[in-house]
């Protein structure tokens, strides 16, 4: 299976958050790539990212970011694919920079936001995009939600 | 087209922000449904317009309430569905109610969510996900990008 | 003496926050009983208890929920029985979160909400309610607020 | 049939919200009484309306008020009846400082906090709680929640 | 030299941060008395010492309280003498809503609030206030200004 | 009577909110002097204002600002009588920021805070400390109490 | 004298808060640019301006923008020339969103960030830097600090 | 080379946060002097420090502070040199109180304010402020930028 999600997090800092994306994204058997690439830091390296995405395959992008947390977002100036964007809670305040910083997008580039830290639901809400047209999610995604259910 | 998208709001009283949804589905000619259907009031009806939308064809649910906005968590309990909440301003707080009510969900039950009155946004990220699987979409997705950046 | 009080929360991990209820509730000798169902990962279940919790004889129901904390107004909307809710302190946000998720209910489906973390006085609203019917719990209650006043 | 409800407001000022409080009581046909009696300005006449509801047959208290919001925990330490709480939106913060006053009580004492300004629900939930032991209301309240579902 | 200076908590909880106040007051030298009384707790013994503080010759009353923080604003409703009050940091959230209920007071009775956990600032109000009328406080004060700036 | 209040507001704009402390003093008989100086455009001005209050025989200064309210605390930090601090509402924040400012002051320099556009209390306040030295003022509040709480 | 400071703000609709910026630099004669570009509406475009700036001899850039207000952040990716940000107040929260978004900027890449709608301070403070090393605009700095403390 | 930078905090107690501020600066060899000088406990010295500066060669002014941190504001309004403010996180609050008081200036008075406990990005910040003017720290600034890139 190709690689249908690709993983953005800004800092190295932040891969704990991270990992509970991949995590989940294993448990779907979702394939995928994991960047870290910071907005700020490498904006060109971060906009090839974006921009090139959908040609390699990619279908969905999850960015995650802390504090001014702009990543999501600006992924999401790059590409026409459905980006997710998680808050990740900094270490001053409680994460409220980072979830307005990433759900209170202009009209035009929505990000798909998920709750603070909530790596999880990111990767849950990749798998119920993907199983709209992958069988195979849509089948794992179904087991998922009985088990959660019991 | 059959119908894509199911546009649940919770009360009448919020049906001018119900139609910047409706009016930017209607801008990527993505067929939907809109129900009025309050989580609390009725919440057997709005139980049942969750668990019955994939089977009848939909993809994409698009929720939105104010307050103690829960329709939008309720209906993704509802359905393995991609749902998208938009939570709206209400009369005494400036909308941090409705947000933190739809976009801090637990693990297992995401709701993609959009910026405070941001219905607009929430049409066009149900045209994100749609796109993946439809051309047509797609095309006019593309198109809208292409007219944004001008 | 029959079960008076439904107590549910949605997590096990907030098992520490429901002792204080139990405990509580046990102060004044008031029966009860007890389920972790969640509103979004057991819609079902969980509706099934709220409506019918008055049939089997229960008076009160105390519903527990952290983040978007959605079950005690879910419960509300399944039963015209008073229900409490108590909102439990989250991980990231300080528990501003659950308690607007709670407070702020639409008109029509009021929840009796008490403070973060509030499990306690969860308990000590339920005896008051129940008080204005029940002889013995009322003496337990004054017994109570004579105590607390020295 | 006697005065079940006592509602008392802190201000003058507030008189538009506690017009949703008394209508929606004599939707119920609950008698009531009401005044106006602020916890800062009148604590002594204050303390007497709490101290004596009880023995005047009132089984339920509302009380609203907005700013720092102390009239229904005031009331509450007056009295082991159930205390309704309604914060009311101020003309600066936007009745989140009202909220956090009435809602945030010590143990020992619980005020059941509704929504800022929702002086209706505070009505509503008074109604549910005299349901318990009042039939006439039960059937009044039955009546209303089918109203509401339709 | 009598007591001039009453401080009032509404919990032993609060101890660690009422001794922040006494400490201040035995710097400058200023008697006082302290009770442990909480405002809804014991409302007629809290009543009692705001009602007969000035005939027992004191001039100033510190108030301090966390949560829902009534302590002080109910104190100042029963006695013209001027109240400080310190926002005591509860358990879940940061303070705010003490601060809030104290600070917040209706127009006739207010409060002097210092900041969050502030019991130090406190005593130094209160002695600004009596070194108006007291010269050995002020001299006190003059030298810890004084001491301060260096 | 000589002056024994001074009050300070930082700019023109907050005019209205000073004439209810201005008004408030005069129903106290209060003599009193007014002057708008801002911390930040006028800093030597304002320190100098601060700075010979006493020798002019004032007792109490009041000092009213918005947004980053530094004015209070400015002026506290050349005196050592007892500030009064209203915090305004600006046009952006509820006065949050004022409050804030103007409150959190660090030990050593307190400043007694009332309520956002408080300025009545203001005015009460300064009365309550001023009438433990001056007769006059003393019965002025007594009456004003009265009054109250009729 | 050659263009300065380059003015960016993200949408036609910030316009009247734009106007501040500009009207203050031609208050201290301070040639600009001025451009509305989105950070995510036009991302090429935008890094443009912020990589091209310092070639063409830009030595301040003043980015204004609100919701979740990447735009000061973006451009200073690009460049490492001084970036003043602007808050503007959105239409649902207070400016808080774009404050935070601007204000929390990661390790690495400042932005400079002033008050909400503060466009005439980030103009100052643009004066203040050039000041520094252009005698003229220090002369009208000069001059305006001293026609400000009158 | 001369020292260009002043860095001023309020309390010894924010030592730590200072630290990472002079650690960059040293970063980029620039000359630094270092003082801590309370706005509120010696405004005298804390005012000179301001006034002086100009005169004695120093370009930037870094200012930080905590709670109601008036600090950079004080000093920004004696000198007109760029005055960078960090605002420290406080015992109580998450840092809130301090960044609306650094940030939230009036009009004619601006603090150029960087994110709560950002002592490094303050210290990038007169870096890229210098090296306008200074070509070694431009120098510096760019290697450092392109380190960051990597």
């Amino acid at each position: 299976m190709p690689k249908l999600v690709r993983v953005i997090i800004g800092s190295k800092s932040d891969q704990k958050q991270a990992e509970k994306i991949l995590e989940y994204l294993e448990l779907f058997k979702i394939e995928y790539d994991f960047y870290i690439s910071s907005a700020h830091r490498k904006p060109l390296q971060t906009g090839e990212l974006a921009r090139n995405a959908k040609a390699e395959g990619i279908e969905v992008i999850i960015a995650g970011a802390g504090m001014a947390a702009h990543l999501p977002g600006v992924v999401a100036s790059y590409t026409e694919l459905p980006v997710i964007g998680v808050p990740f809670q900094g270490a001053t305040l409680s994460g409220e920079d980072a979830l307005l910083s990433i759900v209170q997008m202009p009209t035009g580039i929505p990000v798909a936001t998920v709750a603070i830290n909530g790596g999880k639901n990111a990767a849950i809400l990749a798998a119920q995009i993907l199983a709209l047209k992958h069988k195979e999610i849509e089948m794992k995604l179904i087991a998922f939600r009985e088990e959660l259910s019991k």
